[in-house]
């Protein structure tokens, strides 16, 4: 019985457990792993290089399923010149962050790791490509990736709060109070998100507009 | 000798002891806080409602260094109408932003649970009272309140991350490499979530003139 099991083990299976065991307690551990997989700790070595290797596993599988819709054809080449920029940006951010907030509890552990895996890169190359076209700067592609990606790890650890996420006394907190009231709390972070995306937008538009204007440097 | 012992147990105490776990293994767990303390689990549950007592203990240790800078004098009140309602989101979204940096693994524990603490509702309450003085009406104050919340969650996440984020190939990664080769490493976070924050009061600020210009409704 042992053999077949571990002849079905493989980097995407390990993955898969260890985003498992984040989803439900917040954390992995390669012990935990090889238990549920019933396989020994060694054998997962043999597939991914620890705990760094497993978060770019993790990372790999929320990043697979934006990849498609990201890049349009799953290749990671631009989808050329008749999408605005801002449409690729728009797109880019909410398919991440929707992928993303399903798995609140894996933001911060991917995160504090160096993304190595191939979706993941694959993703970011997209974006890249098409704020570089858009005429975005070498460095204002870095800080509008950046801006959007805090955008998108806030939004999913948001997702996971509660609908109402404050305990307001209307005595004590009568502004947070009216403002709460003020809105369908189902309403609060779709909103929220979006303007915030569209604040980004704007904002590399009018860096984009700027460095038009400016003459080249290397 | 156990007497002294229990006597000392404080919420803060508990609360700074999961505090710790959190950082070091990413979640807390009540057995672990009482033999980290010494006392047995149910005393914990004397001083705090179990896990969602303990996560707004948490909350509540991350927002009182906050409180003071936020407010000014640490009682909540607004600083009056001298300081531009863009100083104030200034110094809510950096003050916080680096509190909240210090506990990356925090953020999506304490997000999931309803905010019921002093400090953290003190800070909400004059972030709303700074922005309804400006002119917002309530539903874009929440919504304003909600989009710095998620400037503050990503870029707390963003902080723990490597200095170098991506491992890329030139070959492959083409723009995403000239990107990040375009910028020190050290600055890519700092700059991303000012420009970030510049971008959301720059969309306030247009929010808040919109309307004034608008007929008053309910």
């Amino acid at each position: 019985m042992a053999r077949p099991r571990v002849a079905l083990l493989s980097a995407e299976k390990i993955s898969q457990a260890a985003l498992d065991q984040v989803d439900a307690v917040g954390d992995f551990s390669i012990p935990d792993i090889a238990r549920e997989l019933g396989v020994s700790p060694s054998s997962i070595y043999h597939h991914l290089e620890g705990r760094a290797g497993i978060l770019n596993g993790i990372r790999s599988l929320i990043g697979r399923d934006v990849v498609r819709e990201v890049t349009g054809h799953g290749d990671g080449m631009p989808r050329g010149k008749a999408v605005p920029w801002q449409d690729d940006v728009r797109s880019w951010a909410t398919k991440y962050a929707g992928a993303m907030s399903r798995h609140p509890q894996a933001v911060a552990l991917i995160v504090s790791e160096q993304a190595a895996d191939a979706p993941t890169l694959e993703i970011y190359e997209a974006l890249a490509g098409s704020l570089r076209r858009a005429g975005l700067a070498h460095d204002q592609v870095l800080i509008a990736i950046s801006m959007l990606e805090i955008l998108v790890f806030g939004a999913a650890i948001d997702a996971a709060s509660p609908v109402s996420p404050w305990k307001v006394d209307p005595d004590k907190h009568a502004n947070l109070s009216a403002a709460i009231d003020s809105l369908p709390p189902a309403e609060r972070q779709a909103r929220a998100f979006k303007q915030s995306l569209e604040a980004i937008i704007q904002q590399l538009e009018y860096e984009r507009v700027r460095g038009a204007n400016r003459p080249t440097t290397a």
